[in-house]
């Protein structure tokens, strides 16, 4: 048994939707979320950075004290899984726990993977599949519009402006034929109904935060690093910046009231950069 | 005479779409570009976060020996304005060459402006606007997504998904009945025809970049500090971080090839911040 808290991180917002699953998950549990808001996104930017920033990320949940990180971010998990596994304490991402989930789910052999365009350019979610079962046949589309149609809450079901965002991404894969969807991204729940849409009822989508939050009671339950609360537990979070629409955008995520646990650091206190 | 090179930053390469003019404008001069991709888009950030960036944005151009700075990016123009100010050089942004324009094409009387979040919030555009003439009547919209509309490209006069989106912003303006349209973020002139095509070819339009090009060229001239340089003047590039599409995207802003003038320099290397 263990009281300290999961941390997570992500380059922004995206990640509260994988706070909100380990919300219903593991309610007794406390949370630090770390969100760099102060740089996101991440999605559009060099491996180097990537891993530079999930450096500084990393480190600064260490200083929390947190028993676990999870890297609740699509890109960081895919380009810089070497930076996790460098953590001295358990670390992982969204691919390895939404892959698996993907290949127990497909029947058809083909799945489909989302992400953002430095995801999608690691390929790490196809080797992943691969790597479990090589016979499977992976589609992947980078779907960069995404993400800020997710801040901007350009989500409804019938707005046309994401509908064709999503056709013309998703067209390939609905071609191909694929019936399980990755949605590699923590932004891209959001767009959950206008994805299923597109793609029909028979096809199953994975929703990456959700297994990472899965994994995560597994590894714990496995550990014995179960916190022993009985209570709802603390959930603090931290970002880099916060714009005037931050409050509303984040609860949008979170699915829920943020409260007053939050507060902005300074990017200059990050360390562990290089 | 002079013969220091210009300086011009971003937040990004939206900016490069002034290097264009000025290109055009003063083909003789140095120009030494500073663009930080690696912390891009400025425009839904918050005010202190923007402005402690241009303070470093600018410290790094004044370390390249430039004679005067050009922020040209709405969203520093409008929120950071400040930090233009307490340079020791002469330094100005988009805003005031901008609303100047548009002061003197509008005859209607009702002026339109669009921009970032952060630039729309501030306000700067609307309030230059009205200093200059108070019975003008200013019309504001923000426009988050056609940044990552212009980033990705997606910009054909024809595609359904930028007028859409076009059309849902410019509504209020449109029917407000402008008749002179503010690109008030360096990134929209990619998006002139579909702009166009929907304001209507009565509407002028206003590209920021090309005004503070021609206001660099006012003030060199004023002050006497025109190089004395006949042959093409050199271009130098530097960005705080390169993906790997970054030279496609770059050349789409500037028009032209990007050549070897082009640097990766690191973030933790600027000062000035605080």
């Amino acid at each position: 048994m263990d009281t300290r808290p999961i941390g997570v991180f992500d380059s922004g917002l995206g990640g509260l939707t994988a706070v909100r699953q380990l919300l219903r998950q593991l309610p007794h549990e406390d949370i630090v979320y770390f969100g760099d808001t102060g740089r996101v996104p991440y999605g559009n930017r060099s491996p180097q950075t990537i891993r530079r920033y999930a450096r500084q990320d990393c480190a600064f949940l260490r200083e929390q004290g947190v028993k676990l990180i999870i890297a609740a971010c699509g890109t960081v998990s895919s380009t810089a899984l070497s930076v996790l596994e460098e953590q001295p304490l358990p670390a992982f991402g969204v691919v390895e726990p939404a892959a698996d989930a993907a290949v127990r789910a497909t029947r058809s052999g083909r799945i489909g993977v989302l992400g953002t365009a430095a995801t999608i350019r690691s390929r790490a979610f196809e080797q992943r599949i691969l790597s479990r079962d090589p016979s499977l046949q992976v589609v992947q589309a980078a779907c960069p519009l995404f993400v800020p149609l997710a801040e901007n809450g350009w989500t409804d079901r019938e707005d046309p402006i994401p509908r064709l965002t999503a056709a013309r991404y998703l067209a390939p894969l609905k071609e191909a034929g694929v019936d399980t969807l990755i949605l590699g991204c923590t932004h891209f729940p959001l767009l959950t109904d206008i994805l299923s849409d597109y793609m029909g009822q028979k096809v199953t989508l994975i929703d990456s935060g959700r297994e990472a939050a899965a994994e995560c009671a597994r590894l714990l339950g496995q550990a014995d690093l179960l916190s022993p609360a009985q209570g709802e537990g603390r959930c603090r979070f931290f970002v880099t910046d916060r714009p005037d629409d931050f409050t509303h955008v984040a609860e949008r995520f979170l699915g829920r009231a943020i409260g007053d646990e939050l507060q902005t650091i300074e990017l200059d206190s990050l360390t562990g950069g290089r």
